[in-house]
């Protein structure tokens, strides 16, 4: 197939499914140790710590996303992923339930919110996010989110191994993670059905295959943060969390 | 008082007040026209048909708001409002209402969304709007939305004047006003209590008083782009509805 022609949507889908084979994070060393059980309390509070940042910026992300959708329907469809992380009220929504990961882990809450602790290149890639999001088309804006079709996957490994290998983590602490099994796939169908129908061009389905990739990078670039600060060299900057 | 020290939050609520009372556009001679029956069916579909574009970028300066805000219990509050301009995907929303009004009026609802009828005094007024929420403090954006607090009353001139004034008005067409008559006093309850607590300092509480005005004034100027074009001198621009 040459370089310059419209691609069937189903080989589109087949390309994007190899950048997460290819770049997942769930291949990093990092998340091999957390959910192997290698890791010690204080590695895995500095991960819950430092993925607070993450958790609590998506909402920012997506709503910066529904200021610049066209359509109420649009809207709505995006809306759904506010209430998921936000909750409605009396459901609790994902950053209140990772904030519950963070209690379960032993850590102050007041001390996780305040950022205080967080390492700079986690900040830096998930501010990269954010940022992509916002300034982005809304065509790639849509694309980087298609990691979550590769979510299931990691969570169930993370969760089954956490539970099994470290007695400070219990099913309560991992709530978080048991509603994203179900969204995260109706959230995916919508954002894969939009990047296979909407590009008229090849170079627009190139932009969305890079939009992929880019969020797979950002996903890497935190482990590596935390792996350098934590693990090897075990390098903690100035003013990060130490256990 | 002196002008530096920080008012008590009652006397803000009345001054807040009293900028509605010399500056809402419910005392702009348009208004009266419509109300009162003096307008032709032709200048009824052209308020209609500019004000859509007001109607379809609220969601847009709702959600960068919401993006803005720093908690999930700000953005739900927040996100109400999208859910109320936007619908639920059963219940319509303002938007979608709002079509049902220019339907109603005659006006092909393709070209309505088109915009290409569109005053560009309409478009510069809402699009300052949507900037001023974008870009100025989270309680200036917040403030902005005060003006809520003086809708029931221009809405229950509009309504009541209007079905007993046009024979091409009926209730179905202006059912779009019978929802914000709740809603809009719930938003304004909240944002009436943000703008009241959070100024520490004069210089903020004046930013609030600012920002109502300034969105008094963007309410006014849409008026009188419409009646410039449409009653007198009666100069629609090129370009503009035609009736």
């Amino acid at each position: 197939m040459s370089d310059t022609a419209l691609l069937p949507p189903e080989e589109l889908e087949a390309r994007l499914r190899a950048i997460g084979a290819e770049r997942y994070h769930i291949l990093h060393p990092f998340h091999h140790l957390l959910h192997g059980g290698r890791l010690s309390k204080a590695q895995v509070q500095a991960w819950a710590l430092n993925r607070y940042y993450y958790q609590a910026s998506i909402p920012a992300k997506d709503a910066s996303l529904v200021a610049r959708l066209p359509t109420p329907e649009l809207r709505r469809e995006w809306r759904r992923r506010l209430v998921d992380h936000d909750g409605d009220g009396s459901h609790p929504g994902g950053v209140e339930r990772w904030l519950r990961l963070t209690d379960g882990l032993g850590l102050d809450r007041d001390y996780v919110v305040s950022l205080e602790g967080l390492l700079p290149g986690t900040r830096y890639a998930v501010d990269a996010y954010v940022n992509f999001v916002k300034y982005r088309s809304v065509l790639e804006a849509v694309a980087s989110s298609l990691t979550e079709m590769f979510s299931p996957d990691i969570i169930s490994q993370r969760v089954s191994g956490m539970l099994r290998n470290y007695d400070f983590v219990s099913a309560e602490t991992l709530a978080y993670f048991t509603p994203r099994l179900t969204q995260a796939p109706q959230d995916v169908a919508f954002a894969m059905d939009y990047v296979k129908r909407v590009p008229a061009t090849r170079a627009e389905q190139e932009q969305v295959m890079a939009a992929l990739r880019f969020k797979c990078d950002l996903l890497w670039a935190q482990l590596d943060a935390l792996h350098f600060a934590y693990v090897e060299p075990a390098l903690p900057p100035p003013g990060a969390y130490r256990p």
